[in-house]
């Protein structure tokens, strides 16, 4: 059994944005060496969050973000914290900072219309995402 | 360590259902072989998702399921995805795609209440769910 | 490859409270002898849920019971579960009862201001929370 770590830099551009990091954890699952085993993601921010969802039609990103700022909006009356990103703490705990995927030949198994993306509600921002890799 | 990976078929039968997958998650485990460690289980499905709750009363997941429709309408003014499933993407992200759960002395380690569910946003459907135990 | 299982033993006080268990769940990690690898955690209630955010400030706890409570409300026509708790329920759904964390050389890998917390949906309880930790 061995382990890998890795950490991705990721750059978003604005408050609320879905980033499409398929490609870079892909990357880091084949210089892995890793044929057979399970990928950890995971956030280290309390504002953003990691989901796999489609990554074919960008509308459906949009969708999920107009979603989520609907029920969470930015601004509600009885917020206490103090900073004004109350949505963002909220949309993270809702959509969750760890997620796991199966590595199998060397390869991420995802279904034919997943990607995985970087879910930031507090941008524009410099942040991160861990990724650990355990297998054979 | 041993990696042991099965994907089970499932058949929705509605648009929104929440189906009881406990028994062959069990089976599988079963099978295994393995008597102590981790099952994964991953939705390869950008409509759908995989969450553990109640399942001696069928009204719980027909209540998860009425709330999720509440706070996710199928039909909302600014969705942009054309296929008018929005609200099943919106869903399989908030319930999310990968759950865990222990494997002790062979067993699926549940809580006296729990059940693991199937989510289906967009049926009815074949799906498939794929799990991975990991352990000795 | 070691694997070293622990139950916490939690006391909510509250209906809905969010209990800082960072502290304890270091405690597991350090008693564990791994110094890298995954803890994962689990909650085996179908009424209360794990999630990691923001400690620092306590009004960010406050504002996600408060955004869940309005989305998820006690009381709502509809609901069909007999108990009263049909919220508790959802949100548990909604926030996850599974989570993982990296360990590396002893001790857990949390972002700056994050903390673990377990999400008492229906008390007060006594609960428990299982942690599992495999590595080296």
């Amino acid at each position: 059994m061995k382990i890998v770590e890795q950490v991705l830099s990721i750059r978003s551009l604005r408050r609320c944005q879905m980033i499409d990091i398929t490609g870079q954890i892909a990357d880091v699952i084949a210089k892995s060496g890793i044929q057979n085993g399970l990928a950890t993601l995971y956030c280290p921010h309390t504002t953003a969050a990691v989901t796999i969802n489609e990554n074919a039609d960008p509308d459906v990103p949009h969708d999920i973000l107009l979603v989520l700022e609907k029920l969470v909006p930015q601004h509600l009356a009885g917020y206490q914290h103090g900073e004004g990103n109350s949505d963002a703490h909220i949309k993270s705990s809702i959509i969750g900072c760890s997620r796991q995927i199966f590595v199998r030949d060397g390869e991420l198994v995802l279904g034919t219309w997943q990607g995985i993306f970087f879910c930031e509600f507090d941008g524009p921002r410099s942040r991160t995402l861990h990724i650990q890799i355990s297998g054979e």
